[in-house]
């Protein structure tokens, strides 16, 4: 296709996209309104993919939602090129609590001074209208451009993803694209996108520890066994005070070809981008007091332990006194590529029997491995270029997020060379109170993935 | 008075406990359902001690109803002899959670079986109308006995009592006695009653440790501190793997006149007791595998200090994956006689800073030394025999409960010396799921307040 007839396509997508702007952020507000949050149940979950399913169906997709059981899977195409691009996202959230510390409603969008304040504005409903926008815009030349879209839109991200491979298998040919985008990439403090390449895996375990039968009057405490005791010094020998993961094995058999082509990354990835993060989470360091490229080689190169939740006996307002009958810890470990969270797993229950904890009840909420792609692949090199004419600015590619996504399904199973897209920003407070997202940020969003498709559909750039 | 004399009322006295049994399970159904639950709020709590108010009033005793900001206080006073008998009980109650481990609604007694299911039955409604059948089978012949009755019942027993002191500090003229009684006593599986002359203090702190200012995605986990490693390892070098508990000076300064008279009554004690709580908790062993002799010493003569509580980050169901903002612990400390709490929680708040955590918020809900009575006191000797009488048995004296009580308000400040009676027995479950009490036991800690009372006034048996 000739030069200008490529720069006309660009021109009418972008200006679509900037008119339409009211239009998509009514469709934001109503997606935004389901309580799609599945470990509360699935009823809202069902109607938000409905919903979904009827907004593709508008606009000529030929949609299929389908069930594994839990929530439903939504798979959408549109146009019959010879070129392939698939759209990973994500229609459920994370819980809102703590309810109290949002400004508003979670689920009734709230747009004032340029943000877009609601749960999933940035994971993933935002993500999920500016992609379906950047399509519209060019619906009328998808013949033109060769191209075929598709959309896979999950419903379990947030609690693990626990059927996408079953979902990835059964339908492995319809998934299996040329080049795909995943659901993350962010702006940064300087205004720079900044596109992950990968994802960690993730292995998220409970650990249940258990006392006397019942609780019982803490009067008995000096001769009751207390879990929330045992619990406390168990953690204590899983990391150390400097914060290194004592389980033996945590931090081998990393990928060395992930690991040279993360180090290249690295060095044109900017510190300050976490340094802003000190400031605005009111911290004083990092752990370690990590700083500069050793901080970034922490979070985008090395697997996490982590814990998330932390429960025993009384924890409500104020007196009760008890020896608790159970005590509980959620962890979530991430690794990087390379390495098996399986096996890592295995790692984990002989260390909890070494340290004389084999009574405890493990159980496994969700697990599946790290994957990436190659800076090299033409779909990055797309998205690099459309990044730097939707943003002004060239983008950031970094190795890995540092959070998970079962991006392996694509990039390992399909064998999908995947890039990222995204409209939130360093201060969108993901899984956090008052998520939100900027104005701006959303236009930026839609014209990048536009962008990318164009770029995609010329080949190599 | 004439042997025959008092046997003849001791015999019209439990004649009338008797027969009017229902009517004592009617009142005390009644106040069962009132939720006086005071960290729940306090509307409940004041139309319970008006009904206790009431209550008092008919059967022709002095009532006031006195507040000092929180839960009101009822003093009542019967009879105008020379000797004062003052009984202390609290109508307050623990929260009822976990709630789905209750056979039935806890606060709706329900009568099945011979037993007596709901919250407050032992701790300490149940005492509260074991004492006033004790004073209603006695009313016409107070005048002869030559007895006072005084009965002070606080509303916030539960949450520490932080009123207590200012009552009797404004009222001590009134509350100083020549002999009263404490709330707890219980009957032990081999159906003797056990009567603490004592009761441990409390030291009830709450520890906060902050992290980053929001709770943040834990993608970031490995850059930012998480308060919850923080507090694991702090609480690992609070007491050590065998529950040796490692603030300086925390197991000094016990009272060598009460460790004396202690030593004394562990030898009378019963080891078997505390087995039976092994099997019935499900337990192997109890900390540090004491037993016998060396368990008693543990429970009875020696300060505790426990986990009632630990929280941080997300407990729900399911997955959320966060790097949590705070992290916090309630813990229960119980001084024995002698020791001082303030100097305590001075040792325990060096401690954290020595250990590096000065920036923790130490809340402290609750605090108050722990008070005795000497074996040799005259109402401890009425109590004896009494019991004795009522229960076919020998009692056995504890030189403390396990638990916690403002007694020393009565036997320090006051200078009455106090003795025990209760209607609970060893399986109760006092502050937990399905708290119960047996029908004989109530029956029979009728009598026993009756016959302390009758005993007490013939003067030393």
């Amino acid at each position: 296709m000739s030069h200008a007839r490529v720069e006309s396509i660009k021109e009418e997508s972008i200006n679509r996209i900037t008119k339409d702007l009211n239009k998509y952020v009514r469709i934001l507000k109503e997606l935004v309104s389901y309580r799609s949050v599945t470990s509360w149940g699935l009823d809202e979950v069902r109607d938000c993919a409905s919903y979904l399913s009827d907004l593709l169906k508008e606009r000529g997709f030929k949609v299929s939602v389908k069930s594994y059981g839990g929530a439903p899977v939504v798979l959408a195409e549109v146009g019959s090129g010879s070129k392939s691009f698939i759209m990973y996202n994500h229609y459920d959230v994370q819980p809102t609590d703590p309810l109290d510390l949002w400004r508003s409603d979670p689920f009734n969008l709230d747009a004032r001074d340029g943000l877009l304040v609601g749960r999933g504005v940035a994971d993933n409903k935002g993500n999920i209208v500016a992609r379906i926008a950047a399509v519209d815009s060019l619906l009328d030349y998808l013949d033109v451009l060769d191209l075929r879209v598709k959309f896979l839109i999950e419903g379990e991200e947030e609690v693990g993803s626990p059927t996408l491979a079953k979902v990835v298998e059964d339908n492995l040919s319809w998934i299996r694209a040329d080049g795909g985008i995943w659901e993350s990439a962010y702006v940064g403090r300087d205004g720079r996108l900044e596109i992950p390449l990968g994802l960690k895996g993730i292995l998220y375990v409970e650990l249940i520890l258990r006392g006397p039968s019942r609780d019982v009057h803490s009067g008995y405490a000096p001769l009751i066994p207390n879990p929330a005791w045992r619990l406390a010094r168990l953690l204590s020998k899983i990391k150390d005070e400097n914060g290194v993961v004592l389980v033996p094995g945590f931090y081998e058999d990393v990928d060395p070809e992930f690991a040279s082509a993360a180090e290249e990354l690295i060095k044109g990835m900017e510190y300050g981008e976490l340094e802003g993060m000190l400031k605005e989470l009111e911290l004083k360091e990092f752990v370690r007091s990590l700083k500069g490229v050793d901080a970034l080689r922490e979070l985008y190169m090395r697997p996490s332990l982590n814990i998330s939740g932390l429960y025993s006996g009384y924890t409500g307002k104020g007196v009760k006194t008890i020896v608790p009958s159970t005590a509980g810890v959620k962890i979530d470990i991430r690794p990087v590529p390379g390495q098996d969270p399986r096996k890592l797993l295995e790692s984990f229950k002989r260390y909890l029997i070494e340290l004389g904890y084999s009574d405890v009840e493990v159980l496994v909420h969700s697990i599946y491995p790290s994957g990436y792609t190659k800076p090299s692949e033409n779909v990055v090199k797309a998205s690099v270029k459309a990044a730097r004419e939707a943003y002004g600015q060239d983008p950031r590619l970094a190795p890995l997020t540092g959070g998970s996504g079962p991006i392996y399904l694509f990039t390992s199973i399909a064998k999908t060379p995947m890039t990222g897209a995204g409209v939130g920003y360093y201060g969108s407070k993901v899984h956090a109170p008052n998520e939100n997202i900027r104005m701006n940020d959303l236009i930026n969003g839609m014209k990048h993935v536009a962008l990318t498709l164009i770029e995609f559909a010329q080949g190599a750039p």
